[in-house]
């Protein structure tokens, strides 16, 4: 199979280490389904705009078609000699159904329109697993969350304990971020989702080609206009990564939390054992190795991240092979991402909450503290900043967290410093010391008291649904496009 | 003026090496204001919720209002033996009125939502700052275009000719993804725009604050529900980075452009002296050094963007120090953008465009090549790769691009090729050659035709426009709530 | 002060904006003594090669001397219009002796090779500096490592207890790593030491200067040859900025591991309370901020060295202003670094261990399992896969540490999975329990053994003084140039 | 094959998602060979220290070599369900000669410090395999070099023609800095190539071990002493990734000029076809695209570093899984590096230099303008600031470069700013544009006259020399630790 189609103008061709080293039809693979339809809709438009007969288009289409399925059913045998999947597809169509017809799959367009409307067909459909999967990991956190709301939990600030909550509000704040990220997903959705298709090598083409109509046929929401944007600008792929470089960060935090809380020494969480590793030498470690990866994971993807800003900088507009390196840093992006929230919803599914070791240590704790100052603060109008005063010097003479529990060290101290004298009530320190009532009385928005908490995870879930909703438009859209080529193609080939 | 406020709780103060090391006090100048403003809303609000008497509200926004003025003016003391502007601007006010109502100031809060706070309240302006001048920047590139429209020159890929098009071309290409980055920046900005004020250290707080009323006194659209969230979350800087390091990355290779287009080689373009450094040793050098220095801040900025990738990713959920870090990173990161944006404007305001020496390139280019690729397909509906085979071999056996130029040669192809006799039109290479009629036939939307350049230019500009718009609305929203507040303010104080 | 004196070729000056942009010459008084230094050593060789006349040397280093004893003082007035430094220094002298004489200065050099031989100087002593901080800091950890080779901790992997060991062993391996690194600062600096003076503007000059010379005035130990090489390479700045990258991994590793430890979960280390920071609300917290600093902080190194590469990595041969970037980031790689060891000397000069927590953790702990695991291989040639498989069960049918120092368990399991009856010896489990027979046991080479630890502690001190030796001896040949420099200066003055 | 044979503290398995995700296997065919090299290492220290009886070591040592056999002839099946080759390993030789002599395998050592050995013995073979590229890629320079010495061209700064120079002069400098490049792969070799085996899985072993065998039977200089260093430290990962990204950069930087000099603008060299591509659409080009691919390639090698320092940075002391991922990026680093000096060795062996247009550069240029402005101080001891001033108003006064080459001009101009007459004599422009005789004027060392540049090629080909002997050792001397173990192997088995 003579791989150099396009090579008339030079004599020699490329050597064979050249090819292992320019090739990137093993990558391809990624986009080859993409590449067909993009072709398929762009011989469709040919024809529509009379550019193909009706013979033409039935045998460039009954071809590809054929080639499309052999690709799914795997049946394809790509070969590595090719520079990359574009020639490599319109020379088996050529094979196929000759020249004379087959040669005519190629008009009006670009490898470097054509590579970018792959991409952005794929990444299209990536994003939408993206956002399916998120939703569906905000679901095992709801329900986690649900089943949480009053496991008493100290809330950390500096890796030090700081303030009392719920098991359920840290998992909140995980479903709050993704949220967000929902929202950039779509975001990036709607501003790749165009079309680049007949931007041709830069310059655009003479040939009566019709850009919208391939468009509208391969499901994008309008075109890149201009035709030198359409081929050198890769801000699309930049931003794609940046999202998932986002959501890695989120990741890597949560990995963070659960890695110390299943530490001995916190044992708050309880990783079930599929998720754990073992030692070939010491018989009684378990380690959470899976949470160890998602922290490395991670940081690949971020710095696939970087490694695409490095190439995109260095380039001046036009369309250069650099680019061809950002497509593996896409797909192992994605690849990634993908897995992680696999293994993350099967952790969240099944880890074991202590409540038990987490009530000791909040017993163990100073947490209550603040409720002690904010309590003098309320009761007897103490400047707020004198009370902290007062429950500092409490702390500092106490030798263990009982010790602050103390009315009349309290009282002596609010008079050493607050120059005052004052009876706390009878019930002040059994009133500080009942954790319901405490956080009960953290009224402020988004506290982790039990009705805040319960409210959010309404409020949460129903975003979570408004996702949905836009996720499963955005997924018919494409469907309905699908649905609109394959009944042309049908009635074309018949 | 005692330093540590806070420090009740420790016997020790922080040695001098220590408070130089963690100091944040000179960094924090940038949201010194935003700090003050943030403090007068949470504090009317305490006055609303009943939490402070009419006199005690009076003296502390009488008290933040005298720092205030003396901090725009110039006058105030800074004191950098402080940790930070937020007790440092709390000692201020004791100092003043006294710790009875001066204490009383922090009530309800903590630092950890009130550093989050004054940082939005400051990304939000910076961000307005920049579309400003992003805006500002496409006036003055619609200009260039317009002027620009019909100056033909070589379109390239891969650093060589490619196709034909005009200077306009490349420039719209500039604005189309300026456009796009307006998008995301407006983008980014609803999303930040939510107000952290309120969630305290954590874990919100038991006094009656009302969240939503100090959002809607600084303008905010909404709160940040989620405590934890509210002051552990770092995406909101993480992509206003992004942002910065996309546009950035745009700039580096309008740069990279530049710079190649004003060697001696190209010289397509002169850049004005008043943008050129010269060499200390070769007295001849005229150096685009404005150019270069773009390119290498660009970096700066993309890498701020990595630096707090890693900042971020290496701690678990809870407020923890090492955020302090990320605040100069977007300081340097607008700061530095917004000089390239002045730079740029000015370099495109007064670049020469050498018409004469591109047009030289044209006729030494063969960069019609596609032209009669494309012809032959037209005139006589050869398959576009046997078309392409037969200018590739065309342009084989040319020793110079005139070469190409000869109908014979070409007619002998076809028939070697395409296995046809066909005669040419007698005016064939006429029309090929003719510059202006080779741009009207690129009928593609979005080519280098001077009517959809033209077309293209209206579009542009008509997008500016919807920008500046939604610009000045967000603009005004910020001026009604200061318009408020200082309503409030005036009444309180008298 | 006009400050253009090299603007001849160009009529419009910069424009203020511009100047404000290109200037580095803020950044520049890091390398103005720098600066000055290579100016005399350059002019004295002009003297001996007969280039300039005794008056003139005479003239122009009593000018330079003035500048440099005026930067000294503090008192010399930086001109923020000057583009850089190297123009500014070179009017100053012009002002003062007139152009007659001091417009030879810049006789056979350019800026080019100038800034280079700046930089190399500077970096010079900033790396023997760095060394100077680093074997003060591996003092400070030895002293702390001798303190601690009897206090048990538990030694980590994957953040679950391991197996039993010292806290000097944790300590030995921080001073490990330092001398590493200690290493690679001297090769760096051999590499580096070398000068790139005469390379002039990029092709050398006709000039009769004397390269070798040079050097030797300013303490090199040879030169650049290849004059491209000398103004175009930047290696020698991306690998110091690697070298500190690299110690700043290991620093923030360091961080983390007294972060965990000192948590209140773990609480193995209390800070001094003079590296802790207190909360603005939550009177009781004490948090460890400088950690997080050192955490923080050393990503910013690391990111600074990427904003390195791909700054250098995008520009071809030759000068470009694209380095001016690269000072502020060598600047700011030391400067932090420098304050980075001096608190972490502090840190571990006060730092409190808790031996009494550590040895209850081990106690609660199932550390000591290998130590079954390899004592049936010893006694009684156990197959170790059988043996670990025999203390896995162990533990797994365990409720808690103490259920496996169960001799009758463990002949059980034996029986069970060896299939031997095996009599332990009775005091079998004392010996296991007993903590400083078990480290006596673990013979093997750097294991943590007190006299293993004993014996690394010497190893480790020697290999100290050795590079303590080597950092005396380029302090001294600098010196000695300097003595040489200044002798040759007086007379020539006189 | 039951592929947890270390997990009998646990009861479930992994889930076959988590064996997906955390399992190394595919990525430890890199290491599978020196895993079993350091295996049969360690038992035959294990038989000489007693621990393993004749048998024992003999039924060990022929199931390992069988092992290693059927891998380096393709036919050992790999099971991908093993977490890693370690345990794979192991199970093969347990399943082939039973556990009651397999079982005893693993003895006084983990995967910890196995790991380390294996990246550590691979590491030091790519060293020496880049070593040898780096060498061979010198060679093919130096005839480059050794056949342009005459071959003039301008020499570049800021992308514009700054001095005259030669061909040889750029290739000596990208010569210069790989020699520095082998230097600091022979400083990390040295480093590396220290034994971690025996530090066990933290803190050594009470199994009596010998750590300096194995380390003498496995080539080591030595052993990494401290054995939380010894499994806990990446460090040496890090400065492998390093060297290559600082090689990596350098090759980018030589990529930009290849890409600059084949442009048809500037059209200083010609790359051979066959290391080109050509357009699917556009007839005429012909694509520099491996250069971009190098240049993209380069990118990744760097961006794996960052990665690497983000894995790192992470995490504390001890052993954690996130080290995992940094096997891939180290394969990936080498791997592209060495096919980037395949095809930069091929693309320089077949490289046209255009003379012609060099020439034709030069003359269109003002290079010579740093000439005349030296000859002014040479013949006229005009102070260099003045002569620069007064060439500087020659070319602002010139319309084209022949214009400055007017002897009454610069007469005219050196009377109005050096205020003397001056006769010039009647053959200084014809010396001037002499472009031999300007060349041999350049007499500093390290120019790039004729005699400098023969020069530096005699020295660059003896560093070359040098090296390779080194490398020769370093090869050398692993060959005779292999041929040891090989002898003694063969011994125990027969």
């Amino acid at each position: 199979m003579k791989k150099d189609i396009y090579r008339e103008r030079l004599d020699a061709p490329l050597n064979e280490n050249v090819v292992n080293f320019i090739s990137s039809i093993k990558d391809d693979l990624w986009i080859a389904e993409e590449d067909i339809i993009g072709t398929e809709a762009h011989n469709i438009m040919l024809y529509e705009q009379k550019i193909l007969t009706k013979n033409e288009i039935k045998e460039i289409l009954s071809s590809l078609e054929n080639i499309r399925k052999n690709l799914v059913n795997g049946k394809l045998k790509i070969n590595n000699d090719f520079e990359d999947i574009h020639p490599f597809i319109e020379k088996c169509v050529i094979d196929e159904i000759g020249i004379d017809i087959g040669g005519k799959l190629h008009t009006g367009r670009s490898r470097n329109d054509q590579v970018s409307v792959d991409i952005r067909l794929k990444i299209r459909n990536e994003l939408n697993e993206l956002s399916e999967k998120l939703i569906g990991f905000i679901e095992v956190l709801l329900n986690l969350s649900q089943k949480t709301i009053k496991a008493y939990v100290p809330l950390y600030t500096h890796f030090q304990r700081g303030q009392l909550g719920v098991f359920a509000h840290y998992i909140n704040n995980y479903i709050s971020q993704i949220i967000r990220s929902l929202e950039r997903i779509e975001e990036v959705y709607n501003r790749i989702n165009k079309s680049p298709l007949g931007a041709c090598a830069i310059g655009g083409t003479s040939i009566n080609i019709e850009r919208t109509r391939t468009a509208e046929l391969l499901g994008f929401d309008g075109i890149i206009e201009n035709s030198i944007d359409a081929i050198s600008s890769r801000d699309y792929i930049y931003e794609v990564l940046m999202v998932n470089s986002l959501i890695s960060l989120q990741f890597s935090r949560i990995a963070e939390d659960l890695l110390i809380w299943s530490t001995k020494e916190f044992q708050f969480i309880d990783l079930d054992e599929q998720y754990c590793s073992v030692s070939s030498v010491m018989p009684h470690k378990k380690n959470p190795d899976t949470l160890e990866l998602i922290r490395s994971k991670t940081a690949k993807i971020i710095s696939d991240h970087f490694s695409a800003s490095m190439i995109i900088k260095a380039i001046p507009s036009g369309y250069f092979k650099d680019f061809q390196e950002l497509k593996p840093l896409l797909k192992n992006s994605f690849d990634t991402l993908f897995s992680i929230i696999e293994i993350f919803s099967g952790i969240f599914k099944t880890i074991k909450i202590n409540e038990v070791n987490m009530i000791k240590t909040i017993d163990e704790s100073y947490i209550l503290a603040l409720e002690i100052a904010e309590s003098l603060v309320h009761l007897f109008n103490i400047p707020f900043r004198l009370s902290h005063k007062i429950v500092g010097n409490l702390v500092k003479e106490s030798s263990n967290p009982k010790d602050i529990m103390d009315k009349e060290k309290i009282e002596s101290l609010i008079k050493k410093i607050y120059k005052q004298k004052i009876d706390l009530p009878p019930n002040f320190i059994q009133n500080i010391q009942n954790l319901e009532k405490c956080l009960e009385n953290r009224i402020s928005q988004g506290s982790p008291s039990i009705s805040e908490v319960k409210k959010t995870i309404k409020v949460l879930d129903k975003q979570r649904e408004a996702f949905n909703n836009k996720h499963i438009k955005r997924v018919e859209k494409i469907k309905d496009a699908t649905l609109q080529r394959e009944a042309i193609i049908k009635r074309l080939i018949s």
